[in-house]
């Protein structure tokens, strides 16, 4: 069946079953895999590398991915007790409480750092990289399925190779892949892209053949998460931002077809896209990490020409749609290895527009995007600070309340910080637009109560702030006692709000 | 006197007093300079403008620069009342003082964003540049004199241009410059450094002839500042530094001779490059923003070849020693726009291991650069932000206690975070280095607290953190109510520590 996916024969000898292969994978190692969103991720080995635990094999490992992946992997493993240590972000409920419960020891990285952290021997060795393809080809290249993740660095830095041929994958993704990798310092070469759709590399990842140990076949789907239906908050928020765009078009700060978007993985990223197909917006381009189901909208509205990603990011619709219009999808977008579509140099030369979720932002504008209550882990910081930091203008949302109004989105001081006060441009709820530029911290408290807060909670942050600013301190004014004062409340009592 | 540096002729009709020049910025206007730390910055005219205010001008100025001046222009400004809006860096005690008494605007900013905020016009319209230089070529160029800055950007934004023409800056400063600027996206190019000393642009900054209004002399000298004396801890840093890149070179980490350098402003940092004089590391390269003393005892002990950075930083007798023998020093430097050595393309490309120093650093890594007790001010992030996210390596220091002990560097949580969790790998304080690489949240806190806390703080450090653990959510434990009880504590007691 997946001989002829083999197009370099000799590695036909290396077929075998998930659970022979699943033996390349001892306790103790460090696995690089494939797997960007739950997209592209091998299945049937870690399915069976859960099973060996199940059966009473003591067996422990650390696991590196691109991103989040599906439950086969994520999920498996931590059921199973394999999963003991995990790089860089997650977002599996299982893996999630492993990480909250303290049974799984997780350090959450901005993306673009993984791969150089797996060349330059940051993690330590690579064991082996267990990577999902639907071909190889003649010269032992292997062809990603529906992401590229950090394939490439797992292929090239690991002892062992195994590749999960997926016959459920679109053999029309062949071509849509754009493989580039770099040296480390000091060989490192210019990244030659300077239009969002331009192809620098190949089709295939290099693999020396030797390194093959394994090769399985597999038809387990990607397991995509239904999208939210785009509501009235998501639809506000993303009319607020073509506002913005208009005005900054008009007062010639961007150009008529904007510059080239990144949007984040979730219903409200997908949403803000959204906005942009009835927009009058033309011509537009997206240099970004996922590719979700508006993006397809953009495309059939011939709104957008090339998108630039990572990884096909659908829904479970998003998935129907893409698989039996891949060939048409392949021609207007770019999978890249994740080193380069998150690359700090291609972001800044390109002038990306980050589009980002916060959980929570401070009057100042600091963000939390990762700490609930600054202790429990939600998926991970991702890739926003690789577009925050180096973008164009970074653009952070966020529904101005939650739990049922229990939670204020805008709080006194965020209880974790991911994103400074350095980093962020304008922030917006389905309130309304801030736009901090230029502005110092007291301006942008005044902006951010004015512009974005809850009803709810107005009064309580402008009392806040306006006995901070009577402190001996003016220039960043906070009550250091107070400051994390309403998380605490939340913490006792189930409200931010005072009784 | 100065009309042979103009060598183009027509414009020495444009020579005219400091006064009169002064007279082109009115109240309400946006001013942008010359300057990067107390060097190459604009003296006589400021001056000027201060004392108009004094003699009881009603005028008040937004300024941008390229990080601190020296008094002469954020000193004089303040005192006169003249400036209201500060960018996006400062260390002069009363501009920092009407900072934080709430009298003078100030948004701290990463110091590459800065460049880039001017030319998309997110500044809003910069009215006149006044920049100092040591001469104007015969095609009307402008030759900068001991720090770029933001100069290119500021002559190329402004509506109009003033050049003090300094006597008292070294001739044999011409030709160190190497003036290279980018386009706004979507026509921005690659930025075609490889090497730390690549030359890409030209020695002078391009000018409209038209543009220049005036054209003055002054002989006032940098007012650079003293640097401490090498102390003990500073020297226990740097020794702990050179180990671990010793480790690092032998466990095939690092190269040899390192990855470019790139250290902060002070005395520690000077400190640390100083640890490599008396190395045996060879063939050294920096990537950095001043060129302080330090580095020219690594070139007189042919170290470095060259050093590349914005600006000349040197103490007062460092100034003597740079003067006294410009030609030879200039030979190994390279000055660049502040928009090029701290641009994230480049740092990442080369791979710079950045040194900064912290005020104080929490137990899961993350850091506070620029807010003491949250609220006050002390000088900024300047560079800090942009070699730490996309070097090869961020080290971050500092000594782990202040106030005579009464001041814990090492705390449960970070009264103001500049750099994350997400950005840092090495902690190292005059106790020890920890080594963050790979390690969760719960065991940075481990290895902080062991290696680099104050043994007068580690058991209660020890104490709140195994307390934390206790808690629902072992991801990064924290207890809210007591996450910044210690500066708290200090606000109310005078210390940290408990009565």
């Amino acid at each position: 069946m997946i001989k002829n996916k083999i197009r370099r024969k000799e590695l036909c000898n290396k077929i075998m079953s998930p659970r022979e292969a699943s033996m390349f994978v001892k306790d103790g190692m460090t696995v690089a895999t494939s797997g960007f969103t739950p997209s592209g991720y091998p299945k049937a080995v870690p399915l069976e590398i859960a099973k060996r635990a199940d059966e009473g094999e003591e067996i422990g490992i650390t696991l590196i991915t691109g991103a989040s992946v599906g439950d086969e992997l994520d999920g498996a493993l931590t059921r199973s007790g394999v999963l003991k240590r995990r790089f860089p972000y997650q977002t599996n409920k299982y893996s999630r409480n492993g990480i909250n419960d303290g049974e799984i020891a997780y350090q959450d990285m901005h993306l673009s750092h993984v791969p150089q952290f797996i060349s330059y021997g940051f993690f330590g060795k690579i064991d082996v990289a267990i990577v999902e393809a639907i071909a190889i080809t003649e010269n032992g290249g292997i062809v990603p399925s529906t992401s590229v993740g950090i394939s490439p660095q797992a292929i090239r830095y690991a002892d062992k190779v195994i590749v999960e041929i997926n016959t459920s994958q679109s053999m029309d993704l062949e071509g849509v892949h754009d493989i580039y990798m770099t040296e480390n310092p000091p060989n490192r070469k210019v990244i030659p892209i300077t239009s969002p759709g331009d192809r620098i590399g190949t089709t295939y990842i290099e693999c020396d053949p030797n390194k093959i140990v394994a090769i399985v076949e597999t038809d387990i789907t990607d397991k995509v998460r239904p999208l939210g239906p785009i509501d009235g908050n998501s639809k506000l928020i993303s009319q607020y931002i073509m506002e913005f765009f208009q005005w900054e078009v008009k007062n010639g700060r961007l150009p008529k077809n904007l510059l080239p978007l990144q949007s984040g993985v979730g219903s409200v990223a997908n949403a803000v896209l959204g906005g942009l197909v009835d927009s009058n917006f033309n011509d537009l381009t997206c240099y970004t990490e996922v590719i979700q189901d508006s993006m397809f909208d953009l495309i059939d509205a011939g709104k957008v020409k090339v998108a630039s990603g990572t990884s096909f990011t659908p829904s479970e619709e998003g998935l129907k749609r893409l698989n039996d219009n891949m060939g048409h999808y392949a021609k207007h977008c770019v999978l890249r290895p994740m080193e380069i579509s998150n690359h700090p140099e291609v972001a800044r030369r390109l002038g990306v527009i980050a589009m980002n979720t916060a959980i929570e932002v401070d009057i100042f504008g600091h963000v939390n995007s990762t700490n609930i209550m600054g202790s429990r882990l939600m998926n991970g910081i991702g890739g926003s600070g690789d577009f925050t930091r180096n973008g164009y203008l970074s653009i952070f949302t966020t529904v101005s309340s939650a739990k049922d109004g229990d939670i204020s989105s805008i709080v006194p001081m965020v209880s974790h910080v991911d994103h400074t006060e350095h980093d962020i441009e304008v922030i917006v709820t389905e309130r309304g637009l801030a736009d901090l530029r230029g502005l110092s911290p007291k301006e942008r408290a005044r902006a951010i109560i004015d512009k974005c807060a809850h009803p709810d909670y107005k009064p309580m942050l402008l009392e806040y702030f306006q006995a901070a600013e009577k402190g001996r301190y003016k220039h960043q004014p906070h009550m250091i006692k107070e400051a994390l004062s309403w998380h605490d409340r939340f913490l006792e009592t189930g409200s931010m709000k005072l009784k």
